[in-house]
């Protein structure tokens, strides 16, 4: 998507061989690129979040395997990239998956000729993630052209969004944005209310970054204000990303998303779910009881970061001194408030039966 | 209730006669107290928001009519000082309430006479004040100390509130919080999860303050935790206040009021608001319908305000630069979510006939 009016990835192929990203605990303050040359400054650029967002974090995780290859490329060479970089964020699923599918390809190969095998799975992951997306955007278009086809002349489609399941999350386009940007390059009349994110501020920092490079019309409200929204009739459809869908479809997402899910439920609202298919985990059947939601340090809720006057990304700390915060950085949301999941593969219900039907093969 | 350890009012008499407020602008980074001497510098705290909630607004504005009448107990300084401070805040109706009040008890003295008066009906106001929120944490403990009584010994009541009813709000006490110090005296084990309130942040800046100057154990959450907490089992109950509660039981309140209650009807937690009944109005039916909610300047969503590494209160934008937001400062609650209205008179349930039979002298 867009940065500045350009076309980019968040990660690409630099001319010297090192692996281009976004900075993107510098956004949306500053536009910085990094350059990384070999698989320690990839483990660092995981683990510091220079990189988020699953899919990202496993075209990254694949691009470090190939900067290792380049410089050694032995067994014991792959072996110690792999365990350097599958610990730079240890709850990543997907880096795990991208790391071990790299590691797969190359380990029946002779050394010579693993660095390069090696760049080509990391492009294959970066451009398979895209197809997917796109996929994701073709589906969801349909149900926002839906919506036009019944909204009045010069009426927007309003969706709502919660965190951000953007392009910045992914290699483009994103998962919850997707349709979004299919919608807009149809040329449908699209506006996005942007959830604010708390505590680490996603939407603010991020979704409201993205969707402004692109030119998609948006605004930013607190978390707290999607029920009133929905009460008047402002939002049209609720599209979220998902962290992991269990095979009766209840979703797992950012810390907030089940609040908009009863809202959406309380006042007649289609609320959606975007994903790439391999985040349902038909391993697990009930989210609420079955899946661990991480806690996370207390500060990103007493402490907000910001650009101050003097420009300056600073940081300020929003309660008295001693207060304690409880940081639940996920939630839950009950498969039977979900309208439906958007797949690469179509829309599914968010039932057993509806995921086992799109997904024979991966079902048990 | 308690500052640094001292009993004290948000609102009091110096020995100089002069009025001691709290800065409330200042909390939670500074304990600041300032003296008002004249109807100017009354109107000025109202504005600026030195004092703020309803009660505490009208106690302020009635003390602003006897510094006036200290000065000139005229015909004409009373209606000047009345049309000034009822300028302050256009939209609190109880600063008009309070004003009408103290002129109508003023008007029929002669001049001479018009201070004392106006310093004594100020002081009966915020009698009345506390009087009233006493009331509502006597009825409000009754309903905690049922669920204290079915908890396992040594597992505290766990409260839940949103945005800042606190005595920091009022003369004392507090409306939403009233139960929850009456709890504390009676030596029950209760915890409060205070949301953090986002734009404006009166959970994370007034009532974890108020919390922790009481010493009352509490934990700052994200406004987007609640429903997380309440599918676990970690809220007992919701308490909230109010700004209004139309004659069928919806409930205005700050925005995210709604998804709350939505939360606690999914999970079966009883969602509780505590109000001194002159904030019901039997004049309005269908509050999502017919109650205005104020939209406020963008600024405070996109700017936080936040003590930094440097001990000075500063201002920090959370997006990018050109972000517009939007920032409705309420939302209605409809009474269907409401578990039952905590006034100084009684609990009543969130009805018509409800409301009809405990205000038989005031509803219509």
């Amino acid at each position: 998507m867009l940065i500045e009016g350009r076309h980019t990835r968040t990660i690409w192929l630099e001319g010297d061989g090192s692996v281009g990203i976004l900075d993107q605990t510098k956004l949306p303050f500053r536009i910085e690129r990094l350059r990384l040359s070999n698989q320690a400054e990839v483990a660092h650029a995981i683990s510091s979040m220079q990189v988020r967002g699953a899919p990202l974090i496993g075209a990254t995780g694949a691009y470090g395997m190939a900067l290792a290859m380049t410089a050694d490329a032995s067994d014991a060479a792959l072996g110690a990239a792999y365990d350097l970089l599958v610990r730079s964020r240890p709850t990543a699923v997907n880096l795990k998956w991208a790391l071990d599918r790299v590691v797969a390809r190359l380990r029946p190969l002779p050394p010579q000729r693993r660095a390069e095998a090696a760049f080509a799975e990391a492009a294959a992951i970066c451009d398979e993630d895209v197809a997917i997306n796109e996929g994701i955007g073709r589906h969801g278009l349909a149900l926002i052209e839906e919506i036009a086809a019944r909204k009045p002349k010069g009426k927007p489609v309003n969706v709502l969004t919660h965190c951000n399941a953007g392009w910045l999350a992914t290699v483009d386009r994103g998962t919850a944005t997707s349709p979004i940007y299919a919608a807009q390059e149809k040329g449908l009349d699209v506006h996005v209310f942007v959830d604010e994110t708390r505590p680490r501020n996603q939407g603010a920092y991020l979704t409201a970054f993205e969707l402004g490079e692109q030119g998609v019309p948006h605004t930013l409200v607190s978390d707290n204000s999607g029920g009133h929204l929905m009460q008047h009739g402002l939002v049209d459809l609720v599209i979220v990303g998902t962290d992991r869908v269990t095979a009766k479809g209840d979703v797992a997402n950012k810390i907030g998303t089940y609040l908009k899910a009863l809202a959406a439920k309380d006042n007649g609202v289609p609320f959606y779910v975007a994903l790439p298919s391999p985040t349902i985990d038909f391993m697990v059947e009930d989210g609420v009881r079955d899946i661990p939601i991480e806690e996370r340090s207390g500060e990103e809720v007493t402490h907000v970061a910001g650009l101050g006057a003097d420009g300056e990304m600073t940081r300020v700390r929003i309660t008295p001194e001693r207060t304690k915060a409880a940081n639940h950085a996920f939630d839950v949301t009950p498969a039977r408030l979900v309208t439906g999941l958007i797949t690469e593969r179509g829309v599914s219900p968010a039932t057993r039966e509806g995921l086992r039907a799109l997904f024979p093969d991966r079902a048990a």
